[in-house]
């Protein structure tokens, strides 16, 4: 028996690269937080603290405002994936590379009725997020594209039921034909293959996410989901996966018979813990392996 | 000498009050987060430990819950204004309440075009902000009311300088006549009576902040701020005083000349600390006293 | 009537400074949060973005770094007087200066029982505060030092009763003769002059507040503020006033009932919101008028 | 090709469960926060809308507090095991459970230097963490057990180098023989059976942790990690892996050249982001399978 180095990555988290394009009076704008994570032959670093083969994580950072400056930041897809590319293919040791972007959305101000050129309000509460990870094969990398989105809070006052669930000794939850469904939606998908027009597929996933958030009538979150994702893999063919993570964010009847007044659904608690969470995937049977597009630098934590 | 109780009050902070209107097919929201704070015969509570005046934290809770179902919450400043008119008028010990409530706004989800009459989507970033404040007096209790907003994010790409400032032995800044600059606004403004159009003078002051935020070319944050508070002064006569508070939230030009590439104002660090603060007050020569309406309670942290 | 500017300042807030103490074999650290707040002649930089009065917060940030390595940080206390006394004198446009200064407290790693030279880690959660406010005054300016803490987590779980109180239409809440009794406690202190031991004060009014907690017996938060207030006033002179905001972190007995399980104060759910929040001040009643010491930077927003 | 579901799991987040031990004059506390999530036969709430298979998330909360008070909380592993088992044992469509629980300690309140029997004071920052999961087998189900802390904040201000690392074009970091080494460990570790003296090990491998970041000198952040874990594991055969994570939290010297002053190493700008993030796995050759232990839910999100 030996003790021996597992599993192992590293990068640099969380760089704030803001890209404003000022070719002609309409500025525009992206705002992004970017994620560098790198794979390959790194133990002598653990092993011997020898740095030979360490691209620093410094030098990382300076590669993601370069690239947004030479090569642009037309998709943070397209951006995540060009940097992710560009590790595996000329920094020797990496042998994997993932970038993460989350981009904040900006919207421009409108004064007397006009979009201004160059001043912007933030969008939204929902942050677009992408991800590209990029393995060395022999011949052509492995490539993988995710796209998603996080923080977007919805709620229905009604339209939403919960009834006819399994009971033990330890149920006491009444059942109910009308309650207040509320979530923050986290989703995210995965591309067949590696190009498409992330531009317009975004904005056209969270449509139909909110549309079938509103249109379902609910018998539980858990199928809220089903038909939510469902609905995205239909209108989207390059989409292989999505999946969807959802806090049930409670909302409590207040009982408000005490003084003397009726409650009909109107007056609620909003709870902040604990929170029901549902998580789930919505798939192609024949989509491609996932091989390693979900696994997060979360899990070595 | 003597050890005394000096100034003290308590309340409920953070009640989260969710209100549905639901009279017909379009339900309507209000999402709140309220606080109540009593000031008055208090001091048999502390020196004693004698509750027999001290109406329960717990009370202010219900009392929040049944006056959003008794009287509703048609704007958030007079739901504030009659729950903090409560405290004083029928809780015999109290002598000044305040009432702060925070806003969640949403707006509807669009489903094949058309508004969805019972889902929503959470509505921009900023938080709408009431606080009413109530104190006994002989005769009718004085009354002030303030309306705000707060995380009310925006940024102009360019429009703002910052040049000819002074400089002592400890100044390294450089002058720019071409910068960024992003800020995150906090702004409350106070009325000079206790009756308004509450709902149609909030989106205004927005829109006039945002508009002046864009419209005004800027040698100093100092000098916007200046500017958005007083155009929302000219517009709207029933307002006394109005209080701002930004974050310049600095974007740093990035040096990317150690890879060849010029950077004209294109790639920037967003920075989050530290950040510049600029705070002023805007207001009418002839307002009528503030009194405790900025006394927050903070004061005491 | 016209629109006239009201108060104002501006500073750097958040400036994150480390100093390292590295004379002799053992290190020592101060790590801190430093935020500066000027006021004083700074009109024309609202009015007519005319920055020739306004010193860059960027240089304020610069000081904070200098002072911190030509001046020490032996206490933060002595170094917040140090920076605001440095604004207000040498400064021309600068009236009053407020800096506040947030201490981040490490202890030393104990390797084979022996406390390490260099090696630290952070403790307790509780964050130690200074501020100190200098007012230009003909003659010598006028100060104030403030001393302070916050985050400082404790809970009772017996030796608290809430009976007795006010009740009216609206109240639901049963008396209890024993509850969990649990708080955050923020506490901040003036002294009556601006030298004092503050190194050695610190950590003997933690301890007063700590342990007068532990040993009152509460009828109410109320209460035990005011004991644990009263106690710091009698153990120092130096302090001429103490403020104490403290939420009542509530801890609700579950009801096991149902499962067949009594529950005699053992099993408790602990709510994040709504909270009691109680707040009180104790003093001399020859206190020195506290001017504007408790006027924070908040009362802006 | 058709559209499928695919994993799913649900559970309740983040139940406040708060055991007071109360038996005798000293009380001791269990403050935790408890999610639960399960796997197995849900399809039909997906599909259908069907509940008759889906046991509630509020049943879910009650029987964390129920088991809490029937089984107690002698260790946060034994008690996550114990619930996770009977998830497994008692509902019929759970095919896999997981359990996570952190634990907030407390250290008693000194009063006149000796501990007080139930008054506390939360000790440390660090977060104690456990997680059991248990998938049904035919036979015996099998299950993992991992033990872990986060939010352990540590810095040594010199033994750290950094230099001799691979350099790209976009390299311009400067190699350094003396730098400040600051990071918040995370640190999960893996048993290679469900059962162990949980009390004791975890105050020592925390303690392990400490002392190794303190005395290894530091050629690079990986070299640390690998040392700190390779002791956890000499130390305790019953650890089959160690997982740590830890941002490089960098500290930069500041310029106080334009100042006059000279900086050898005494005062440092804390940067917020970015930040280097280092992972790593150290484990024995002969581990047993980890399965689904490093499996998060995050994989969803």
């Amino acid at each position: 028996m030996s003790i021996v180095l597992g599993a192992n990555q590293y990068g640099k988290a969380e760089t704030r690269v803001v890209r404003i394009y000022r070719d002609g009076p309409e500025h525009e704008i992206r705002d992004l937080n970017v994620s560098t994570s790198l794979r390959g032959e790194f133990a002598a670093a653990h092993l011997r603290g020898d740095q030979s083969g360490v691209l620093p994580t410094d030098t990382q950072k300076n590669t993601a405002y370069a690239y947004a400056r030479a090569h642009g930041v037309a998709e943070i897809e397209a951006y995540a994936l060009t940097l992710a590319r560009h590790f595996v293919a000329d920094i020797a040791p990496v042998r994997a590379a993932r970038v993460d972007v989350d981009e904040y959305r900006w919207q421009r101000i409108a004064v007397d009725g006009a979009p201004h050129p160059h001043a912007f309000v933030r969008a939204g509460q929902e942050i677009r997020m992408a991800s590209a990870i990029v393995e060395e094969r022999a011949g052509e990398p492995a490539v993988w594209v995710l796209s998603g989105l996080r923080d977007l809070v919805v709620l229905k006052s009604t339209g939403s039921e919960f009834h006819g669930f399994l009971a033990d000794r330890y149920t006491t939850l009444a059942e109910t034909t009308d309650r207040v469904l509320a979530t923050s939606v986290t989703a995210r998908w995965r591309y067949d293959r590696p190009a498409a027009d992330w531009g317009a597929i975004y904005p056209s996933v969270r449509q139909i996410l909110l549309a079938r958030f509103a249109a379902v009538h609910s018998l539980a979150l858990q199928q809220t989901l089903w038909e939510m994702g469902r609905a995205v893999l239909e209108a989207h063919p390059q989409i292989a996966e999505i999946r969807l993570s959802a806090p049930n964010k409670h909302h409590f009847l207040v009982d408000l018979a005490p003084f003397g007044l009726e409650n009909p659904g109107e007056v609620f608690h909003a709870d902040d813990r604990p929170y029901g969470l549902i998580q789930c995937a919505v798939q192609r049977d024949d989509a491609p392996p996932a091989g390693a597009a979900w696994e997060p630098a979360a899990s070595f934590a």
